[in-house]
């Protein structure tokens, strides 16, 4: 906990919410009739409406993207490094909007809320969401909040995703799209390890079907071997020998077949595994894992990317750490050279850092500062 | 199943069994009071006992490497592309042997074969082996047959590892060792997804703590998710790509949380998986796991790897895939390191192929030329 809040923090944040009536037509073909989207706000939105900062989460994060609910929380949010009274998404230049996701688990509609057609929680019957349906979701949070236009909108893996769509679907709507650490479309060796996952889920026999809530039980055995699975990918094979190597928890090895840990690494993983089930949803985990493997903005332009992004208006940033495999640089480059081929603007950062995807979350110094250059050019459009 | 047998095959072969009696004193503290060897053999013993080779297999692997069983089997053993006449470790020059290893499942002494003692199958409480416990067995194996010293041992993967070990501990029975695709240890990101697989078998209801064959059930569940994830890891992502790219099984996405497949890499993961619970153990894998997680021949050198090389008379061939990521090839090259620093002779290929680690089963043109460039010298020496 903070014994007292920094003096570059956004402070104390209180989640806000708002209830969209209006239906939203899904790509799946099925319709949500209404919709409660949760999100925080930091800084204030200038006078024409010009300074907002659209922050788009990534799998297992939420709205709760900076400061502190209160004065015993342990951690800030989960981007707090970059936002904040100068940092680089600068809460005294901007208005910063950050919503938990349609099907997430942290109070915006999805399985594990109500059903306002029946009042029982969704469970499974919540419908399968995607990238477009965010967006589409988003945009509606935009207007609702008086924002005629994002300064940029932003995100890092699947947060760099939802920047994409945003980019294709509603070109005028952003200036800016800042792409971290992400990829056009999952690969075939992403979609297999988010397979592994969900078979992990669906095989646990307190999954019932995506029914377990009316169990009263969860299938935490399955999710946290997903996490697990899912926490080796975010991270190298270099930081994971720097971290742990091959230290023992013990002294020395146990030779039998038991439970017990005999590397740090196992320690760490179960650790790892304990606290997500602790805070996230089996049936939001599914949902997401679908929703990564179905991203393909190319594939609604004869899978040509350069032609998906023909008629895009931002001007791009687009970010990538030496050491992620997940979403290794070759990905981004590959968003670069299709922005290039369509003649677009683009920068493009490709950051040497030993941490594996979770680069993105972290404070590496090179990172901040290529962000802070480019917010300022941002924050000087605003200004002009 | 073959037509006929081809002309470069070893051609229908039966596998042996041994029983040692004396007893064998295992690294972890246990004895076993008396154990079994299957093996298979190919080729002829010279009268001077000089051209044995001996092969040792990998994880999923047995000593079934060449050949056939019968006529109808469909496909020949799992090293075929390289044994055989007029193949890299031919027939025609060596006597070659391939047992299965203790705490395997085809035979060889281990947890789905019978314990002497009590007359039951031994299950969990067949004794943890390591490297060193195999390279023990497998010299009394080489006594028994009549063989003084090893032309060469060979293996990929945990092959490589008994090599090593073979180097190590009976520096003057072996005058070659050839690591392929191995590492002188586990990083910690190997030792990660080991113990997911673990975990996976584990907490399969069906696994009883490793009691399931008094069950008549087996962690098939727990079995096949280690086996989606290991094959994750045997091939690279380009190799994935090539293979499936984004390729849907059928027609469109579902849009929903059904246990459908839907790209044809999932389907590709669920039938390695099915077919592989259909013919491996859960035991034997949690052992195969363990094992490999403690190898680390330096650790009894001050884990100093040239030091532990300090003492062997075999030369090396040491050779690495470009793709292989599970074992890279900056893995081999800590061993050829170690070797050069030890004043030992080795030699390197690191051989371009994008198949990932599985390459090292494949009848890589370049590969087979440098096995056979190298086992002609081995060859010559022995006619010598």
């Amino acid at each position: 906990m903070p014994k007292s809040i920094p003096a570059d923090s956004v402070g104390l944040v209180t989640e806000q919410s708002l209830i969209f009536d209006e239906p939203l037509e899904l790509i799946s073909g099925r319709t949500l009739s209404s919709y409660k989207l949760v999100f925080e706000t930091y800084g204030e939105l200038n006078s024409n409406g010009t300074n907002a900062l659209l922050i788009c989460h990534a799998l297992s994060s939420d709205h709760h993207a900076a400061g502190y609910h209160n004065m015993d929380d342990k951690k800030p949010g989960w981007w707090d490094s970059c936002i904040g009274p100068g940092k680089p998404f600068d809460t005294n230049n901007f208005f910063i909007v950050c919503p938990n996701n349609l099907g997430g688990c942290k109070g915006s509609s999805g399985p594990n809320q109500p059903n306002p057609e029946t009042g029982k929680l969704y469970g499974p019957d919540f419908p399968i969401v995607t990238v477009k349906d965010w967006v589409n979701s988003q945009q509606r949070l935009m207007l609702a909040l008086g924002i005629k236009q994002w300064a940029a909108v932003i995100g890092g893996s699947l947060g760099g995703m939802q920047v994409i769509q945003w980019a294709i679907d509603y070109p005028s709507s952003l200036k800016h799209a800042l792409v971290i650490a992400s990829a056009p479309h999952l690969s075939a060796q992403n979609i297999a390890f988010n397979e592994v996952a969900r078979q992990a889920i669906r095989t646990d026999p307190n999954f019932h079907d995506g029914h377990y809530y009316e169990h009263n039980t969860i299938p935490s055995t399955g999710l946290k071997l997903a996490r697990m699975l899912g926490h080796i990918t975010y991270l190298s094979d270099d930081a994971m020998r720097a971290k742990f190597d091959r230290d023992l928890s013990d002294e020395g090895f146990s030779y039998n077949y038991n439970y017990d840990v005999e590397f740090q690494v196992e320690s760490y993983l179960r650790h790892q595994a304990q606290s997500f089930v602790d805070r996230f949803d089996a049936n939001t985990y599914l949902l997401m894992t679908k929703l990564l493997d179905y991203f393909d903005p190319a594939a609604d332009y004869d899978n040509d990317l350069a032609k998906a992004f023909s008629h895009i208006q931002a001007r791009f940033l687009v970010a990538s750490f030496t050491s992620d495999w997940r979403f290794a640089p070759t990905r981004s480059r590959e968003i670069v050279k299709a922005l290039i081929d369509a003649k677009r603007h683009v920068s493009y950062a490709e950051i040497d850092a030993p941490h594996g995807h979770d680069a993105f979350l972290m404070p590496i110094p090179y990172y901040i500062e290529v962000l802070n250059a480019y917010m300022r050019r941002v924050s000087d459009e605003v200004n002009a």
